[in-house]
């Protein structure tokens, strides 16, 4: 009898099958079906954003955040990422009897903060409790609200030849950072998660070009499995360069380490950013002026072959095809 | 140190002071803080209403439903009765590590199949994995969003007195439908869960009257809960009289053999409406000419006495305190 596998979950190949297969099937909508980040539709006279993420991050808490404050940046990015400025969110847990009142406490207070940065209101919410070993501590649902304020239409499939590819700054921290607090591994440098509320640097981006195809937050499955979504749903092809893709030297080590790829560790506080040619530098600069974008930088330019695929050049002048994640790399990381 | 208890998810006192003291002292605003089932906002030229809710329910399958069509229902059925019309759901699963396909196909029709009935689309989604042990099989959240297209102002605190208290029919039957599934206990007449989707009836019931102060579903907490509320929120009495409250025969059978109040037990097809005195006899028909009301009774009324409280007249010629459920009684009901 076929069951659900931990790579089900991973955001790669094998979640695309299962969302295609079992649920778009039977649930499918013009809404639903082209998986985007949030839906987008209208009600009255606006144009409305909604989105939702559970989150099972393991550990709880990690150098740089925790399960509170990536509850609040993935759905506030989700709604950024498709042109909207996150409005509402609701809150929903699901607590494992046992779970101690003070890391609820410190969870709050962290989404408490995290909401108060991105300019989010928390207006519904939820509790239920489950058996001790019926849950792991504690499980975070957010859904979020937002409304689309710009006329651009953003859609994986907007991208188009000659396009630069940008990425806000340093690749893989989230789950390199994650990955070490779980194993106990002990690092020189220690590695903080970027997950951060990135809203206030996508309506910038969106004010400085009229000429943004699309953003993709490359969280589970990372910049490759963001990047092959870009090139399928566009059906052309994307070029990155090895040499320009900004890696922490402390996370390289501890891919090297772990045996992962940095291209296809999750991020919480990066954001991929298609613009036409002519405006990318423009676009970079205005990037580099916000707090989340000092590191910006181009990684590579769609091209119109290699289509649905993506090619890295790597730095001794070779390249090869960059695969989408088939499963899970890292369980737990979101 | 304090330590989360199954009892703080039961709905009932502890509940409420976990949500008061943790999240709203931090999160709390005008649209939360009210804990109404929705939060009702304008966007634009609309009034919208949003809503989430997490489903642990065991065992995920009972009779006369499941944790899929519990999960459209809960949360149209809370847009519902904010007076919302509801339109869109979100749908975010977290399954364990090898839960049966054939187990997710099931739930997934019968999502399907009542959002159908209730005229609902799924939009956005999300699908996490959790390891072996780290999960239940599956728990399932839904985050809704609902128009309100009436001019009622619909508030728990808007109940008056003189106004009556209508239920559309038999109590408590989810609860114990689920209990028995879970204690294997044998009955002679099978009990069947009421779960359904009630925003037709409540359309109707707004369509058919301009003076429908609130409607309150007595899921969590049951009947006793959802009427403390009310007495609560709009500083009156409620009196109910015991002999009107229709609970089946085999369902009273159940409670005293597991030792519940049925008016504690939780419901997942019931609504009570509080409507003024001289158009509850017109309400109550419309209701009995719907599917979901065709059992529909008055069971009491509104009064300027017993603030704040809930007084049962038995059938014996009695009256007592009917309290708010402290804790937990029935654990992972929905």
């Amino acid at each position: 009898m076929e069951k659900i596998l931990l790579a089900h979950g991973g955001g790669g190949v094998l979640t695309d099958n299962l969302i295609k297969e079992e649920i778009l099937n039977k649930l499918g909508n013009s809404l639903l079906s082209p998986l985007e980040d949030s839906a987008v539709f209208s009600i009255g006279n606006k144009r409305l954003a909604f989105t939702t993420d559970s989150f099972v991050v393991k550990p709880l808490f990690f150098p740089g955040g925790d399960i509170g404050k990536i509850s609040v940046c993935g759905t506030v990015n989700d709604l950024a990422v498709s042109g909207a400025n996150p409005r509402y969110l609701s809150l929903a847990l699901i607590i494992e009897e046992g779970f101690p009142m003070e890391s609820l406490k410190k969870i709050i207070g962290s989404i408490e903060e995290t909401a108060r940065e991105a300019g989010v209101l928390v207006i519904t919410g939820d509790t239920k409790v489950v058996e001790k070993g019926s849950g792991d501590e504690i499980f975070i649902n957010t859904a979020g609200i937002g409304v689309t304020e710009y006329n651009h239409t953003l859609t994986l499939s907007g991208a188009k030849e000659g396009d630069k590819i940008i990425i806000n700054g340093y690749i893989a921290d989230h789950g390199i950072s994650v990955m070490l607090q779980r194993s106990g591994i002990a690092v020189e440098l220690p590695v903080e998660s970027d997950v951060a509320p990135l809203n206030g640097l996508v309506k910038d981006i969106l004010n400085s070009s009229n000429h943004i195809r699309c953003f993709k937050d490359p969280t589970r499955g990372g910049v490759a499995g963001a990047l092959n979504e870009i090139a399928i749903a566009s059906s052309l092809g994307i070029v990155i360069y090895e040499k320009d893709i900004p890696v922490r030297k402390e996370v390289k080590s501890a891919c090297d380490l772990l045996g992962f790829e940095p291209l296809t560790v999750a991020n919480e506080g990066k954001i991929i950013t298609i613009c036409a040619d002519n405006e990318a530098e423009h676009v970079l600069s205005v990037m580099k002026d916000h707090k989340y974008g000092r590191d910006s930088v181009i990684i590579g330019e769609v091209v119109n072959k290699h289509k649905g695929r993506v090619v890295i050049k790597t730095s001794i002048g070779g390249s090869r095809i960059l695969e989408r994640p088939y499963g899970e790399n890292l369980p737990r990381i979101c």
